[in-house]
């Protein structure tokens, strides 16, 4: 599944790949900077913040930034790669105001958890400008945000997503963006933008709202306060609800649809267990049980 | 909500209790025998396991066990409390089989997971026997079994479920009972088995249906394996799927009822969430992600 060792070498990434830009500084943006310097994915990297304190920040890390920008107009000029790091509502925006400043044959790329609107919406902006745009998510991150925890080695050995562009395949273009990453140390899997936002419905979206609804409901229980009894498997199945509202309410209304779905998966398949469970059919219990363990041990 | 303080101290129990029985030398028996020898909870320790060679490796553990015995008849003899600490469809039976050889005023209590059935049928056992039983729930365990593993220190800070007697209230029997497990360094909870069963239903029972739930749903994801994507945040949610399916085969089976109730408040939790996420009202589901951090945060 994981297209390896059919990329462009790193040497002919350095080859094609002058100069990137990073619009947006947070945990990923500077992280995707020191990757690259360390391991010689780009020769030159400029960024733009829209926060000066972080543009200071930037400015005083060494041998990582050769441009601090003002404007995103300013940091995207000359770049061949354009890796927008901002919040997922502000991706397709920034991609329309920086249409005009890319250079003939630049790629933009971003790192957004949730794909369908954004590559639709970001490929519409660059329209007649000779830029490209191909979706990125490496699935990497932190519980620390900010330019201050970011780490050159946050991405290795991760699953990073390139979405095919609508209707292109193998396209240069995706194979710059594949390499890119690749430099990173990332393992890339390529999919269309709906199969990305399936996928992390299920493998993220949905472990982290079953896990507030077993708050919820844990939380519901009167007759005594659950958590003076809770152990460690409570503990563990609950941590991701601690994740910040801000970030999972947009989450929730980008992958609206794919959340919906997963969820519905999961209430059918939870019926079936009520029904069995209520009808004590112990062996459709047992094999449930076993069908489940043997999935996880996988892991 | 814990009743510390109130109870015997350590001297009280050393005075009361002479003798204590293990029957049953798995993990938790085990530690209990090295938990008391430790802390001083009781002068002698007698033990019976039904395996020849449990009962080797017994008779090997140095100034743990001060006899080992064939039977359980035996190995009851004299003892001022009982810990029948063998899997829980066993215990009412083994209650029964020993009922005519303890001494008036010994008490016979467990370490089984679920209480209202065991309890009942173990009083049942003990009627006309001149010796109480106590039920309780020690919430300490370990992936790794067995006497081989057992641990001083597994009962430390964790909490023990001690159930209320029907129709009675601190009565003699469960205040030494509740102190006995404190020796060993317990928070002691006392609860009526029926509320006991609703609890362990809600954090611990749940919390591994759901996980295999997650499992199985994802497994059904026919269009790419996602295993190959999966986050920490999968993994933590999943982990405890892992769980041995003949004990949650039995674990479901004795506590059906309340395991039912739970699964049900948490579907209808669900549904409102899907509700919710399918009108898209940012507000409700804004409120759900907050409340469930609030919640998780305090753990």
């Amino acid at each position: 599944m994981f297209e390896e060792g059919r990329g462009l070498c790193i040497l002919w990434l350095m080859f094609l790949v002058e100069k990137v830009a990073i619009l947006g500084a947070g945990l990923l943006g500077a992280s995707i900077a020191k990757a690259l310097k360390a391991r010689g994915g780009a020769r030159r990297v400029s960024v733009w913040s829209r926060s000066e304190s972080t543009r200071a920040k930037c400015a005083k890390l060494e041998g990582i930034f050769d441009e601090v920008c003002a404007s995103p107009q300013e940091a995207v000029a000359d770049a061949d790669i354009v890796v927008i790091c901002t919040p997922t509502d502000q991706i397709a925006k920034l991609a329309k105001e920086i249409s005009a400043n890319l250079k003939s044959g630049a790629i933009l790329t971003d790192v957004g958890s949730v794909k369908t609107d954004i590559c639709r919406l970001s490929s519409e902006a660059l329209k007649g400008s000779g830029a490209s745009f191909i979706g990125s998510h490496p699935m990497a991150g932190s519980e620390k945000i900010g330019v201050d925890f970011s780490d050159e080695n946050l991405f290795d050995n991760r699953v990073c997503f390139v979405v095919l562009p609508d209707g292109a395949r193998d396209c240069a273009a995706q194979k710059i963006i594949e390499e890119f990453w690749r430099s990173m140390g990332m393992r890339v899997k390529i999919v269309s933008a709906n199969l990305h936002d399936a996928i992390v419905a299920r493998v993220s979206h949905l472990p982290h709202l079953l896990a507030g609804l077993l708050c919820v409901t844990s939380e519901n229980f009167s007759e005594e306060n659950l958590l003076e009894c809770a152990g460690p498997g409570f503990r563990d199945c609950t941590r991701v609800a601690s994740g910040s509202p801000a970030v999972w309410d947009s989450i929730v209304a980008d992958n609206r649809e794919q959340i919906v779905k997963a969820l519905k998966n999961y209430s059918a398949n939870l019926d079936t267990l009520i029904e069995n469970i209520e009808s004590a059919d112990s062996e459709k219990i047992a094999k449930f049980l076993r069908r489940a363990k043997a999935y996880r041990d996988q892991l």
